[in-house]
């Protein structure tokens, strides 16, 4: 199968162009170590994500509400008790995890080369604006890009708004990304190409039950695949 | 004087638009009086402002960065013994901001009706992300925008982008804002136009200092003024 009619490719960022999500479990871990006074772990990671998902509406994606999130569930796990020198080293992780190195992954470097001379590629992320931009220009391959996306959202209307600015048709469209959630259902949903490049870790709320009846698309087990996709 | 070549006009959005800045001055008093234990409230005043600055090239600006730079100040000024309850009032305080009603300014909804009509208008602001959409929905003047522009900064270079993007030159540009360090200077300094139009409060990053020197530029009282120096 070769697609000839996409103009423009857009990549999810983190996970996808590098490595993001070992970073937040990672500090997730830690977080959960220093409240173990209070609770097993795992309760703790559990509590975590639900105040995240709470948090949602009204912080969005990105690692300061993730941020605000830890310090929230530490409140409310230690009844209240904990210290404010405890309050000080979550303030500490989320700096920490601002501040990481950008490590892309694998064939990533080689793909944009190739696909650049013949498509206009954009980056499409969810996340903290200047946090993505910096990570995009910690990364080196900016310049492959013609600009980057920060989509509040990844849901069918935020793709529909993402195209029309973009002046394409959906078919013209084509998103690479690892999670099936937001990078691929939506974008099949209004019509245009969903690539499927999975990770090893996903954030949970990137989970999805895929059923029987869902759309097929195409995944990728190395992203350097998809120079076999499409005309170069 | 009416200026001729303009295709784009991009309005800033808090306190151009709509009420900002009084609301966060609003928290930021609540928050001094929570602290007046510690310090008089003028100097916890200042170390906020402090605080946020060291935080601006990490966290940016909106209201999330704002949110997490009290929780920071709070930790200090207390020498560490600040209460959990103290902690979660803050994170409350955020929470309220975020959900405050949009009061859009006089003369606001009159002036985008007819631009619109003629220009391609787009939002162009600093903050978080989804703040700034939400707040946008909320304003009930969405419709009149072509799209939203959420900058990380708004700094010559930046502005550079935002045209590159629009695929106009600097002399089609228009930016009406109230602040003259974001939406002014920069705009001046890269051949476009600017029109001020300044707001009561100003938030103190945003001073400067005007000298003999500087270019000068429109500035008006009222942003309805606007529609006698546009061709309609």
């Amino acid at each position: 199968m070769i697609l000839t009619n996409v103009k423009v490719i857009a990549f999810d960022a983190d996970d996808t162009l590098w490595i993001n999500e070992p970073y937040f479990q990672e500090i997730a871990n830690k977080f959960c170590a220093l409240l173990e006074d209070f609770m097993p772990a795992h309760s703790i990671a559990k509590e975590l994500f639900k105040t995240e998902m709470d948090n949602l509406a009204l912080y969005g994606y990105g690692v300061k509400g993730f941020i605000l999130s830890m310090v929230e569930t530490a409140l409310r796990v230690s009844d209240h008790t904990i210290s404010a020198g405890v309050i000080e080293n979550i303030l500490g992780y989320g700096k920490e995890l601002i501040q990481k190195d950008i490590e892309l992954l694998d064939g990533i470097e080689h793909v944009l080369e190739q696909l650049s001379k013949k498509y206009k590629l954009v980056v499409a992320t969810k996340g903290d604006l200047l946090d993505q931009e910096r990570k995009l220009r910690k990364s080196g391959i900016e310049h492959y890009f013609h600009h980057t996306e920060i989509m509040s959202d990844k849901q069918e209307k935020d793709y529909i708004k993402l195209i029309k600015h973009l002046d394409i048709q959906p078919g013209e469209f084509m998103m690479i990304g690892n999670s099936i959630r937001s990078d691929i259902f939506p974008v099949l949903a209004i019509g245009a190409h969903a690539v499927h490049v999975p990770y090893h870790t996903t954030w949970a709320h990137e989970h999805v039950e895929q059923k029987s009846g869902d759309a097929s698309f195409i995944q990728l087990a190395n992203i350097s695949e998809i120079l076999d996709l499409l005309p170069l």
